[in-house]
Order: C-alpha cells, then sequence, then structure tokens
C-alpha cells in the first residue's frame, strides 16, 4: 500500500515538474534557478576575464624597458576603458543584431532586453562579452610599445572594439556567415586571440622596430638595452591571464543551470588548466635542451601559447589530447618568436606568436578532438578572420600613419615614452 | 482530456508552490535555495572587496617614495587585520544593533544567529560587511603616508573601525536615522568612501605635509624627490580595486535568489564598470588637452574617482547615465588634487579628491536617477555623515598628537620611515 | 475550508519532495540544484586556490635577493605545471583509490566518472584537490632557493606531487589508515602543509645554507647582502595567498548545496580571516615589543603562520578561538625563524616556521574546539605524516645530491641563479 502511494505521488510530481518546465528536457532544475545559476556563471567568470587586463598590463610593463613602463599603464588602463564604452555604445548590437548568415549588424547600442525567456541576463551576457573584447585590444598594445603614439593607438583601440572586433564576432558568435560554415571556435583562439595578433602584427610592420633593435647586419641588437624591466610582473601577469582563462574558457559553455553544463565547465577548467601547464614546460624544455639555458620569458609567454591553442576547443579533448595541444602551442611560441625576429619585426612582448600563431594552432587543431568540425571549415575561419582583421587593420594604421602620424620622433624615442607622453617616470627606487 | 489534465496538474503544482514558500510572492525559487544564492552572493563578493586591501596595499606602495614602502606594506596589512577583529568586537551590532531611527547600537561582539528565516547566512553578512569597514580604513592610510607613526595610526585604524565607521554605517544600514530620513547610499559613496576620505582629511591638516613638500612660497616643490615610487604597482593596483568594485557594488544587492535580483546585480556590474572607464578617459582627456601630457597617475585615480562616484546608485543609471557619472567623478579628481595642493594639504595618494571629493558628487547625484531620492535627504546624509566623521577624527587626532605623538622625528621622517619605524628596506635590487 | 485545502496541498506536496529526493534528508533543496552548487562551489574555490601559485611565486620572488628573482619565477610557474599534470597522471588515483583503511591507490591516471549520484562532478573535484596538490610543492620552492640547480628541483616537485603528498593526502582524505585511526585535518594543516615544510627541511638541512650567509662564528651575516629584494611583491603574494585561503578552507567543507553548507562555509571564510588577522597583529606586537621594531616581514610571514594554524579546524571554533589559534601561529613563526637560524639552516623565505611548525600547531589544537577529534589521533597524524615526508624526502634528496647534483656550483652561485640558470636578469631599471 506504502509503495503504490509512493508511486503515484511520484507520478503525479513528476508529471507536474514535466509541465511546468518549458526547458526541462533533460533537467530537473527550474528555469528561474537555471537563470540565476547561468547569470551567476558569467558575472563570476566575466570578473576573471576582467582582471586579465591586469595581468595584460603587468606583461607589457614587465616585458619594455623601463623608460616605457608608465606609458604601458596608461595604455592598458585606458584601451581597457575605451573597449568597454565602445563595446556598449557600438559593438555588442554590431555583433548580435547580425542577421542569421549574415555580415554585419547594427550600428544602436546595447540596452538591456532581460526576461526570463532568455537563458541568463542581458547584462550579465553584456559584460561578459565586453571582457572578450577588451582582451582582443589588450593583445596589441604590447606588441607596439615604446615607440607608438598614446593617442593613436586609443584611437585603432576604439576602431578595434567597436567595429573590427565585432563583425569577426558576429560572424560566428553572432550567428553570422562564419558560423553558417560551420567553423568552431569554442572560446575564441581565432576570433579574439587571432584577432588580436593579426591587428597587433599590421601594426608593428607599419611602425617598424624600435631604434637600435635590429643591427645593420639585421642581428637583434645585444639583449641587455632591451632588457625587460622585471620578470616578477611579467610573472605575476601570467599567473593573472592564468586565472583569467578559466572564466574566458569556463564561461564560454554560456550555462551552469544543469548537472550537464557543471561537469562540462568542470572539464573545460581542468584542459584549460592543463594546456597551459604543458604550454609551459614544454617551452622549459626545448629552450633548455636546444638552446642551454631554461628561459623563464619563453616559458611564461608558453603558458598563454597553451592557453591560446586550447581555448578553440576545451570541452572535447581528454586530458592527455589538451597536455599535446598545450604543448604545441608552447614551442611555437618559442620558435614563432625566433621566426618573427629573422623577419627583422619586433614584437616586443612576444604576442604575435602568442596569440597569432598559437591561436591558429589551436583552431586548425579542433578537428582533432572535436568530430563535428571540419579542418576546411576551420581553415575558413582562420583565413577568413586573420586576413580581414589584417588588411582592415593595415589600413587603418596607414591612413593614422599618413595623417597625424603613428610614431614618436627620435628623440622623443630616445628620451623613453614615459618622459615624453605621460612625464611621469615608472620607478623612482632610491637606496 | 490531456489538456484538461495538464492544467489541473499545473494548477495543482502551481497552488502547492505558492504555499510551501514564504517568500515566493515574485519569484519561483525555495526559500532555501534562495539563502544559499544570497550567501554565495555575499561569499563570492565579500572575498572580491577582501582583495581590495591588497588593492590599496600596492596603490599606496607604489605612490609613496621608496624610503616608505615596507611601512606602507606594515600599516595595509596591518590596519586590515585590525579593522577585521574590531568589527566583530564591536562594530557589527554597534551598527546593526541600531533601534530603527536610532543613533548607535550595542557594544557587544557579533555571534551568529543563523537561520532559515534570515535571506542569507550570518557569517555571510558578517564577512562582506566586514570588508566595507576594512575598505574605509584603508582609504585613510595613504593620505597620511611617509610621517605618520606606525601605532598611533594603528590606533586610530581601531576606532574608526570598531566605533566611528559602524556608527554613520548603522545611521544607515542599520536602519537608523538617516535611513529614516530618507537618506540613499546603495553601496557607499558616503558610508564608506566620503568617511575614510574625511578621516583622512583631519589627520592631514593635523599632521602636516611631508619635510620639503612645499616651498618656502608655498608651491608644491619640484616632483622628483616625492615621485611616486612604482607605477605598475599603482596600476596593479587599481585594477585590483575595479575587479573587487564589482563585489562592493555588485553585492550590496544583497541577493540573487531570483532572476529579478540577477539581473540587479548584472546591471550593477555593467554600471561600475562604464562609470570607472568614464573616470579614467575623463582624467587622461583633461590632463591631455589641459596640461600638455596624458598624466598616468591622474587617469589611475580619475577610476577610482569614477568608481566612487557611481557606488551611491549603480543601479538605476542607464549606461550614458553611469558614464557621465562616472566621467564627472574622474575629472572631480584631477581638479581635486589640484585644489588639495593650492591648500598645501600634503595627501600622498589622492585618496581625498578620490574618496571624499567624488563621494560627495556620487552621493549628490543619486536622485538625478533614482526618483524616490531626493536633493535635500541627499544633503543631509552628505553633511551629517562628513561632518560627524571630520570632527570626531579631528578629536581623536588631536588628544594622540598631545599625548604621545602622532609624527615621526624629523631625522626619522629623513631617513624614510622604513628605516625608522619597521628596519626593513623595500628594495635590494643590484644590478 | 480554505484552510484545510492548504493544509491537504502542502502535505502532498512536503510528501511529494520527501520521496523523490534521494538525499532530501536535511534539505529541501534538489539533488540537480545542490550538483551545481557543489560544483560551483569546487571550481570557484578552486580558481582562488590555484591564484595561491602567484601568491608564492610573489612572496619568493620578493624575499629573495635581486639576482634569483628570475629563476624563483621559472621554479614557481614550472611546478605549478609539473604538479598539476603529475596530479592528473598518477597523484589522483594513488590517493583516492586506496582501499578503506589503506596505505597507497593505484598508479593510473584520472579520468572523468562523473554522475548525478555524486554530489559534485568529478572534473571539480580533480582541479581542487590538484591546486591543493600544487600548494603543497610551492611551499618547498622557497625555502632552497638561491642555490639548488632548477631542473633537480622540478624533479622532486614531479615526485612530489605525483607520489609522496598523493599518499598521505590517500592516508586521509581518501579514507585510509589515518582516517580509520581518528585523525581530523579538515583542509590540511597536516597534510597540504606540513608535508611542504617537511619536504623543504629535508631539503634545505641536506643543500646547506647559501654562501657566506653565516659567519665562522655562527651567527647570522648581517642582512644587507640577503636583504629581500622587493617587499611590495612580498607583501602582494601574502594578500594573495589570503585570498586564496577562503577557497582553500571554504571549498574543503566540500558542499554547499545545503543552507546549513552555506552557514558552515560563511563560518569558515570568518575563521579564516580572524586567524590570519590574528597572526599579522600577533607578529606586530612581539616584534614591537620584544625586539623594537615592527617587522614587517614577520607580520606577513605571520598571517601565513595564521592561516596555517586554522587550516586543521577552521569550522568549529568561535571568532574568539579563531583569533587565538591565529595569533599563537604567528607568534610561532617569529620564534620559528630564529630558532631554525640557531641551527644554521638557511630558510630563504621563512617556509618551514609558517608552514611545518604552525601547521604542526593548528593540527594538535584541533581538539581544543573539536570535541570529536582526540589529542592522541591528532599526534599520531602529525608524527606519521611529517616522519614520513621527511624522511623520503631525504632520501630523494641524497640520491639526487650523490647522482647528479642538487647545489649550484660556488660560481654559479656567487653570480646568481638567474645569470647561470635561465639567463634572464631580473630588474633592469635604469634611471
Amino acid at each position: 500500500m506504502f509503495k503504490f502511494i509512493k508511486k503515484i505521488i511520484l507520478l503525479t510530481v513528476g508529471l507536474s515538474l514535466w509541465f511546468i518546465m518549458p526547458a526541462a528536457a533533460e533537467t530537473t532544475v527550474s528555469a528561474e534557478v537555471g537563470f540565476i545559476f547561468n547569470t551567476f556563471l558569467f558575472l563570476v567568470c566575466g570578473f576573471l576575464v576582467m582582471f586579465m587586463a591586469a595581468g595584460f598590463a603587468m606583461l607589457e610593463a614587465g616585458m619594455v624597458t623601463s623608460k616605457s613602463v608608465s606609458v604601458i599603464c596608461a595604455k592598458n588602463i585606458g584601451l581597457f576603458s575605451i573597449a568597454g564604452i565602445m563595446f556598449w555604445m557600438v559593438g555588442y548590437n554590431l555583433a548580435y543584431g547580425i542577421p542569421e548568415g549574415g555580415y554585419i549588424g547594427k550600428f544602436i547600442p546595447w540596452s538591456d532586453a532581460s526576461s526570463l525567456n532568455k537563458p541568463y541576463s542581458d547584462g550579465s551576457d553584456w559584460y561578459f562579452q565586453m571582457v572578450f573584447c577588451a582582451t582582443t585590444v589588450s593583445i596589441v598594445s604590447g606588441t607596439m610599445a615604446e615607440r607608438i603614439k598614446l593617442w593613436p593607438f586609443f584611437l585603432f583601440a576604439a576602431i578595434l572594439s567597436g567595429i573590427i572586433y565585432p563583425i569577426v564576432m558576429g560572424w560566428q558568435w553572432g550567428g553570422g556567415w562564419l558560423a553558417s560554415a560551420g567553423f568552431s571556435d569554442f572560446a575564441g583562439s581565432t576570433l579574439v586571440h587571432s584577432t588580436g595578433g593579426a591587428a597587433a602584427l599590421a601594426g608593428a610592420i607599419l611602425l617598424g622596430p624600435r631604434l637600435g633593435r635590429f643591427t645593420k647586419t639585421g642581428e637583434p641588437a645585444p639583449i641587455k638595452p632591451f632588457a625587460a624591466s622585471s620578470i616578477p610582473l611579467v610573472t605575476i601577469g601570467i599567473f593573472i591571464l592564468w586565472l583569467g582563462w578559466f572564466g574566458f574558457n569556463g564561461g564560454s559553455q554560456l550555462s551552469m543551470g544543469t548537472a550537464k553544463d557543471a561537469i562540462a565547465v568542470s572539464t573545460i577548467f581542468m584542459n584549460t588548466f592543463l594546456a597551459g601547464a604543458a604550454g609551459v614546460m614544454a617551452a622549459a624544455s626545448v629552450t633548455r635542451l636546444v638552446f642551454g639555458k631554461t628561459d623563464v620569458i619563453q616559458m611564461l609567454n608558453g603558458c598563454i601559447g597553451g592557453l591560446v591553442a586550447i581555448t578553440a576547443e576545451p570541452l572535447m579533448p581528454s586530458p592527455l589530447a589538451a597536455i599535446l595541444i598545450g604543448a604545441v602551442g608552447g614551442i611555437i611560441v618559442v620558435y614563432g618568436t625566433k621566426f618573427l625576429l629573422s623577419l627583422k619585426i619586433d614584437d616586443v612582448v612576444g604576442a604575435i606568436p602568442a596569440h597569432l600563431f598559437a591561436g591558429i594552432w589551436g583552431t586548425l587543431a579542433v578537428p582533432i578532438t572535436n568530430p563535428e568540425s571540419s579542418f576546411v571549415s576551420q581553415l575558413l575561419g582562420v583565413i577568413s578572420v586573420n586576413v580581414f582583421v589584417f588588411v582592415v587593420s593595415l589600413i587603418i594604421w596607414t591612413l593614422m600613419k599618413n595623417t597625424f602620424g603613428i610614431r614618436l620622433s627620435k628623440d622623443g624615442e630616445t628620451k623613453g615614452t614615459d618622459v615624453t607622453e605621460t612625464g611621469v617616470i615608472a620607478y623612482a627606487i632610491r637606496d
């Protein structure tokens, strides 16, 4: 008798729950609780990604010479501010207001349209997407350090965050033509990292290297005058970026409202960690075995390479696959850095190898672990995004170069950007 | 027939849910799940605000000269410890034990009284409120750097965190007379930031400027001997503070247990970000256009100004309004700094413009976007809190000055606080 | 009539909920929502603990002399990477694959076995446990700084994280013999902190002090040549560790899926804060009263001492008890540091007093507040873990010393590890 009643009650409640929950197909979690979890995920992951701005600032401040540190700080807090304002004013709806399979959205500011019919609050989505946009711009700032003028850089930051990035973002995450073409980029190896890297490459080519960076015979100058100002600052920057990457990739699951999603986010955390770790140790091993000393800078940048590589697909790989994908990312950073030097391209912080090269690798590696993607679609995405961003950036940098100019005067560069641009020296340390 | 059964079941379950949930008026989330969400919000936002202590420490360590950096570190970790212990021992019940419309609570230690009838766990509330209290004290430490004695400062920190701050906190957030008078201060532009700023102003006036800070004709001395020791440390400090501010303002919604609250917290995150960003760029633009160079220190402090300004009302403003409120905060920092210098008040880190002046602005700006507040009530709150804190602080600083003294000897100040007070030099860097 | 219907409905729904929820004994939260909360707790607390790696890196970078900073950075990011990979490959199943009451688990890689029958996702548990493992290794790196070779250290890191730590972890948290014997160590005062400290002690003894650290008469050499390179870096390191500790202890509740658990996590946050605060002020007071100056380094390390002490039992103590336990931890750090110096053991960062000594204190103090533990069981755990770790570590360090060697050449040490090992100087600051 008792069992019978139990069964009846179970059946009744089960049926009831089934009917009242619109999204209840695979979960027993109510729509509102799911809404809160998803929003919470965006806010928590969003603040982790927001903090990456500090990571980039420290990474770059540590990598430049001590006469350009204050301006790097100004650039990083400035670009973050500009990117956020532009992404509100134009970017968000340019990306998400795109017609299905289309190329570009609407030029109108974001406004809140939260409702329980959406899986999360609109504002939390804006916040999470905005910090991605800011990350893209952060990548550019380091490459061109020590010789670019501050305000032309800010103008480029506004265009990149308000127009260029939102367009490529919309192609994929807004449901545009690239998504329709079957491209797969979970958290943005291409959309975020390569975009930043390609824009930086265009700028670095047009801007030219720092004075004296390469000798007349084309060799890199001795390290000393270009030595990184502070390795511990670079290190804390990398740790902050690594921390932020859990939000970057984990939040890109876009949902924490079911047990299935919670499991997925956990897997992403794990793979993100392992790929970064493998990038570090791959760079450590290669520099030690091939070049004699264990290069701490390459270890730190190798971490970024590993993280960028796993970003295109952090969910499907097994732990071992994540390690291998990350390790290749780390090795790409080491040899990519040498490759750029051989081309006499002066990438002050090594952002192009870490974000562009490793981003290409990570994107092309998706089909290895994700059977729903194809190499051809991945190649299409890599080429279209990188060519688009590179060409548009090159045009903009050229326009700026030929009007108000983008490079400091020789005298200004010799004095250092800190004296010339902001008038605040970075370190005043007396014994 | 099927539809009929569905309707009946829906009705039954709907009705049942209605009856079993006491707080279910606007939400389908059960009391216990809501309790967990709210508590989780406090803990997450609380650790973000806790980390602001590190932000203040770095901001101040970077802004002082290199002979006072170790002591600033000691002061910041010390005041945080003292504030927390005092807030447990006295502060919490002094603030929350206040009778409705009253002036002061009870002098008894906090003890846990968690129950499901409360919206969140008592301990999480204590934790969240405690880090606010610590923030108030952090604001004071930078202004008076480089010439105040360590232990008198610690004593003041104990009084501020145990007595002064809890009293003004109770006036409003404890349901005291200021709340009854219709004052509105969402996350503490006045209660936290102006309180810290007003206490610092009282101290700075009584303590006097650093030796040689102003020439005999009253002009500020050349920058060099007072140059900030490390701009990147200031920068990471500001980024940490910005990160923490999402917890500061977001957590002040006090609830994450309904979709409505989740939407509100998201809006707060967004407005908090935009106001800070606007503060940065307003300060950048003003210093560039008016004074010639883009002052990185003003950009960084402008961020704080923008954040403090939005803190009184981060929920109601539209994104554009948040930008404008923040921008004015940033501009106030730039001119407020000049104003203080013209008065020969030596505020080493610029805390008074950023926290007191921008806090007044933000509080008075509430009625612009929040129709439930009034300018008169806001003015009443600003005046009562600031006058109370300033006068009580002045009395305490005066008492200390005339007994054991608050200022280092000339010799001690010349050697630097690090040598005199802690015996540990801050930087030992050899080439 | 209405009341009667209400009662019936309440009864029906109440009964139904009772039957459909397997884990519903003390909670109304459904299994799936609980699963998400628990997983979320692990991920959030996990990233906080992950960030502790940055804290250790900065703490150690700031404490070593400026000619060993780059290598400390390399060591910290390297050991974190190695620890994580080893913990996936061997460690996790060595700890959790242990038979009940047993001594050692299985040598197989972790693989995801998430299911709703578990309280949280498997991956989130791996992530959370992994960062604990990495913390253990971090503790070792600072003690042996400035004279140990990089790759032998990495090898030891692999063994410690892959074998030694997982074994002692399994003894207790895997349900091994120590758990059966009634040992109690909530978040790892002994399992994590003493383990790290004991391994460091074995290494420091075998490695010997830095050249010139002690005079021929056995006194410590004058501070100057061994002065900490950067106090603000140490400070931000400590603040990051303190932040991370909320995750370390709070996440060790292992559950956030009921109101009861949410209350417990809140209590843990509070006690963790208070113990750290008490450690700071105890060290400040003792150094000021006994030795004349308020030693900022001891305040910072005193914070760690307080935090380590509360880690064995952060839930049961009252706030006052937490303060007392933390204060004793802080005092132990001050005198423990002097004690090690008197033994001519050169612990560069003070990890042994903070982690080993304070860990022993915290573990033995558990019975004071937790009636379910006993002093005998605690002593058994302290002795067995520390002796096991110390002896095994000593054997491994000895084997390495007698094969490829663990110490830099005299010439290499004099030049500094940065020049010798990584070829990257840490600071290149020009006026």
